[in-house]
C-alpha cells in the first residue's frame, strides 16, 4: 500500500505561501543588475543590419498616428521602450524606436500595407514571454504590440467555442472560461503575461497538452493580418469544416513571421471538476520511464500532466524560493509530478492512489506525496513552475526545449553537464565560475525536455561549448532542436539539425511567398 | 431511476447477426441495377476535358512499366477499371485507361515526376469510399492506387506512435494497435476498406473525433510526393516540433489536389479497456441537444461518441437491415447512441447509470437500452453505422454532410423535406416518385449532421431541387457545406458558400503555387 502517513496535509503547509509564484512566472529578473547587451553586440559576427529595410521618419510616425487616431497608442520615448525592446531572460535586446498598439484588426492592416509598401520592418509582440528571442527586435524594427487588442468576442456555451482578440492574456481567458465551466485547453507557466494570439503565432505545448492535444487540432480558426494587409479569417469556421486547405494552420508555430495573428477562435473543453496532484521521489531516470508507462495505463483518461524534474532543478529551485522540499525525505536523482483532472473525485482518487500502490509495491516509487486540496495542489505545482526562475536567478539561463525519443531524453543532460565540466566552466557555489549548473525536467509525456544551463553571466565561451554540441547530438537521436518554443533568433541557424534539405525548402519557399519584402519578423526563423 | 427492465441483454438478441454488416459498410450496392452514367455525360454542360492534359500513348505505359517492374502493377483493361472508376455511391463514374499501382514511396516519385513533365492528369486513390466524387477520375486521368503501399512501418509502445505506408486499411491498423494495446484515434464506417493515407487526405472526421480530437492534432508526420516527383516527408517528427511552418497540415484535407500521400506517423491513444453503448429514444430536437450538454458534462472524459439519428432514418435501416429496432416501445421522432470508453468498467458503468437515471428523471429520455456486451455493442451501433448502406438501398442517395451551429442543425432536414414535398418528389412507399425521404443523423457531438435524400434514381429534377438550396440555407445559418466528407467533384462550385473570397484566394494560390501544370486531381476542389 501507498504509505499513508506521506498523504499527511500537514506536510504540505510550507508550500502554500508560493502560490503567488505561479502568476508571475515571466516576471523579470535583475539580479545581476547588469544592463542588457544590444542583440546587434552580441551576435555581430552572425547577424548585420540589412539595407534593404527603410529607416523610419517623422513622415512614417505622422502616418501612423493619423492611423492609430491618439498618441498614446505608439510608444517612441526611450524609457518606455525599453520593455518593449528586452526579453524577459535579459539575453536579448532590439533598438526599435517605435511601438504601435493598434485597437483593431483594420489598424493592423492599415499599418502593414504601409510597412509592406514602404519596407518598413515590423515585429508582432504580444505578452514577451517567447523563449528564442522571436518578439524582440534585432535592429530597429517597428513593434507592433497586440496588447491593446484584449477583448473577449464570444463564448458559445453549448459548444464550448471562445473567439477572442489575439492580446487577451491567456490568464483572463482562462478565468473567463472557468466561470462559463470550461477550461483553456493549454496551460503555462507565463499565462500570466502571455498573449492568446502570442500562443498561437509560437504553437505552445505547455502542461497539458498530454491531455488536450496540440493547437494544431484544438485552435478552429484564426483572423490574421498579412504582410500586404489583406484581413484573412476563418475565426468563424464550425468545429469540422473540409473545405479547402487549412491555411491557419501554417500561422500556427509560424513566430509572426507569416502575419500578424488577431484574433483566435479555440474549442475549449468542460472544466475537470476533480483534480488531484501527486509528486513523488524516483531513484533513476529509467525508472521514471516505468512510472509513466503505468501511469499512463492506469490513468488513462483523467491523466492531464506527467511532469519530471531531476534534483538538481529541485536543489536550485528551493534556493530560490527559499523554502523547503515537499518531499523531506531524502534528496532524489528525480521527481515526477503527476496531475489527474476529472469528473469524479471518488473515482479519481481512487485511481490514483491504486495507481500509486502499484507503483510503491513494484519499487518504483522511493517516497511521495498527495495534494488534498487545491492550495496544496498549486504549491507542488510551483516546485515545477518556478524552475525557469530558479534558473535565471544567478544571473542567466542558456534554454533548450527539445523533443527526443524518450529512451534517451535524459542523457542530453548529462551530456551537457560533461561537456561543460570538461572545459571547467562549473561551480555550483563559487561564483568564480560562469556555470552554476545543467538541469533537465519537462513534459516527459510529450518526449520534451527542458535542458537549462544556469549561468552567472551570459558568456561566449559558455556559448560556444553548448552549440552546436547540444544541436549535434539532438540530430544523432533524431530528436528536434525546438520542442515547443519555437525557433525565433536563437535557432534560426540551426534547423538544419531537425529538418531535411527539401523540409527546409519547402519552409523558406513559404516565407518567401507570402511575405515577398521579408517586412516580418527578419533576421529570425529561418 | 434508469428502468432496470430496459437493460435487459435479451432484448438486443435480435441485433446480434447483424456485426458483420460493419466491415462492410462500403460494400456496393447494385440494387437498381442500372449502369452507372459516366460523370462527363451528367455534367457535360458543368466541365469539360481540358486540352491541356495530354492523352495517354503506347510510350506512356512502356515508361510506367519500366518504373512499376511488372505489368501486375498496371491495369488497363475494361472490366478491371470500372472497380477503379466508379464509385460506391454509383453516382459518378470515370473513364480512366490505366491504374498504376506502386509499391514504393520512389515509384510514386518517379510517376509523377513523369506525369508532369507530359502534363498528364493523375488521381490519387485510396480505399475509393470517398462520398463527394474525390478519387474518381473524371475524365482520362491516370489512376494511382495506393493499395499495394500497405505495410506497417513502426510502432513505438512507449510514444504510441504508428508509422504505416498510406495504403493500409484502417481497420488493419486498428487491430494492430488493438494486439498493443492502443488504438487509432479516428473511426468510421468505411473502416473496412478506407485507407489511413485517404483518411489523412479528406481530413477525415468520423465517429470518435469528439474524444481524440482532429487529424490536424493527432497526425505527428506525413510523407507525400508533390506533384513534380519531390519527396517530401515529416514522417520521423516527434510528438512536438515547432522548426518550421508545419507544411504536412496543408496536405490533411488536401483531397489529392497537393501531393500522394504515400505514408502517415500517428499517434495512438491507450486503448480504453472498457466500452459501454446506450441507444436512447427522445422525443424532440430541442431534448436531444439538452441530453447532449447533460451528457458532456457527466460523462466528460469518458464520452466518447454522441450520436443522433432521426425517426425516419431508423424506420430506413430497419427496412434495410430486416431486423426490429432495439427500442420496441415505439416509434420515436429522435434517436441518440451514447459510447463511453475508459479504464474502469465500475467507474464507467456507475458515471452512465447516473448519467441515465438523471435524463429519465428530467424527462428528458423517453427509453433506453444499454449493451451488456461487446457484441451488443456493435448491435446498437449497426443501427447508426448501417445508415449509408440504408440511405442507398432503393437506388441512390444525395448526401450533404454539413456543419451548422447545433441550434439549427436539424432544421435543414426540415427544410429540404419541405422542399422536396413542395416538388411533389417524394413517396416513402410508392415507387411512383423519384425520392423515399430525407432523413438526419450524425455527430451532434461535433455539430456535424448528415442529411441524406434517399431516392429510387439520380435525377437533376431532384439535384436542381436541392441545389443550390441546401448550400444557400447553409450559408445563411454560417455553417459549412462540407464538415468531413471534403469538396471533391460535388461540391467544387459550392465552395464560396462557406469561404469568404480572400479565403479562396488563399486557397487556389496555394495550388497554383505546388501544381503548376494543375495535374493532380483536376475539375476538383477548387
Amino acid at each position: 500500500m501507498f504509505k499513508k502517513q506521506i498523504l499527511l496535509s500537514a506536510r504540505l503547509g510550507s508550500c502554500q505561501a508560493l502560490n503567488p509564484f505561479r502568476a508571475n512566472a515571466v516576471s523579470r529578473f535583475y539580479a545581476s543588475g547588469k544592463a542588457v547587451a544590444l542583440t546587434a553586440d552580441t551576435y555581430s559576427d552572425k547577424v548585420q543590419r540589412d539595407s534593404k529595410y527603410k529607416k523610419l521618419d517623422e513622415k512614417d510616425l505622422l502616418f501612423f498616428r493619423d492611423i492609430l487616431k491618439d498618441g498614446n497608442y505608439m510608444i517612441s520615448n526611450e524609457q518606455d521602450l525599453e520593455f518593449y525592446n528586452e526579453d524577459w531572460m535579459r539575453k536579448y535586446k532590439g533598438q526599435s524606436q517605435l511601438v504601435l498598439k493598434p485597437k483593431t484588426t483594420e489598424q493592423v492592416s492599415e499599418i502593414m500595407k504601409y510597412c509592406n509598401a514602404q519596407k518598413l520592418a515590423v515585429v508582432p509582440q504580444g505578452g514577451n514571454t517567447g523563449l528564442v528571442g522571436g518578439s524582440i527586435p534585432v535592429f530597429d524594427e517597428i513593434i507592433l504590440s497586440l496588447s491593446n487588442m484584449n477583448k473577449i468576442r464570444s463564448f458559445d456555451s453549448v459548444s464550448g467555442i471562445l473567439k477572442c482578440d489575439a492580446g487577451v492574456i491567456l490568464e483572463n481567458a482562462d478565468n473567463f472560461l472557468a466561470e462559463n465551466g470550461y477550461i483553456f485547453p493549454l496551460d503555462l507557466g507565463a499565462k500570466g503575461s502571455c498573449h492568446v494570439g502570442g500562443v498561437c503565432a509560437t504553437n505552445a505545448g505547455g502542461l497539458r497538452l498530454l491531455r488536450y492535444g496540440s493547437l494544431h487540432g484544438t485552435v478552429l480558426g484564426l483572423e490574421a493580418v498579412l504582410p500586404d494587409g489583406t484581413i484573412y479569417s476563418s475565426i468563424d469556421a464550425l468545429r469540422k469544416d473540409n473545405t479547402g486547405y487549412d491555411f491557419k494552420q501554417l500561422l500556427i508555430g509560424s513566430e509572426g513571421t507569416l502575419g500578424v495573428i488577431t484574433g483566435v477562435s479555440i474549442l475549449c473543453p468542460s472544466r475537470p471538476t476533480s483534480t488531484n496532484v501527486a509528486f513523488l521521489a524516483v531513484s533513476s531516470y529509467e525508472t521514471v520511464q516505468k512510472v509513466f508507462v503505468g501511469a499512463r495505463k492506469e490513468l488513462s483518461e483523467i491523466l492531464s500532466a506527467f511532469e519530471f524534474m531531476d534534483g538538481k532543478s529541485q536543489l536550485l529551485t528551493g534556493r530560490y524560493l527559499k523554502a523547503d522540499h515537499p518531499i523531506e525525505s531524502g534528496d532524489y536523482p528525480f521527481y515526477v509530478l503527476i496531475e489527474t483532472s476529472g469528473s469524479n473525485r471518488d473515482h479519481d482518487m481512487e485511481k490514483l492512489e491504486t495507481f500509486l500502490a502499484n507503483a510503491m509495491e513494484e519499487g518504483l516509487v522511493d517516497d511521495g506525496i498527495i495534494a488534498q486540496d487545491e492550495a496544496q495542489s498549486q504549491s507542488l505545482w510551483s516546485w515545477r513552475e518556478s524552475i525557469p526562475e530558479a534558473s535565471a536567478h544567478d544571473g542567466g539561463v542558456y534554454k533548450y526545449d527539445v523533443s527526443i525519443p524518450l529512451k534517451d531524453l535524459y542523457g542530453l543532460v548529462e551530456a551537457a553537464e560533461t561537456k561543460l565540466n570538461e572545459a571547467n566552466l562549473v561551480d555550483i557555489d563559487s561564483n568564480d565560475k560562469p556555470v552554476v549548473g545543467a538541469i533537465g525536467y519537462g513534459h516527459l509525456g510529450d518526449g520534451n525536455l527542458h535542458l537549462n544551463v544556469c549561468v552567472r553571466e551570459y558568456n561566449k565561451n559558455i556559448e560556444k561549448t553548448l552549440e552546436p554540441f547540444v544541436y549535434e547530438w539532438i540530430q544523432e537521436k533524431q530528436g528536434s532542436i525546438s520542442a515547443e518554443h519555437g525557433l525565433g533568433f536563437q535557432k534560426k541557424n540551426y534547423i538544419g539539425y531537425s529538418k531535411s534539405d527539401v523540409e527546409i525548402k519547402l519552409i523558406k519557399d513559404i516565407k518567401n511567398h507570402y511575405d515577398p519584402n521579408g517586412i516580418l519578423n527578419p533576421y529570425k526563423y529561418v
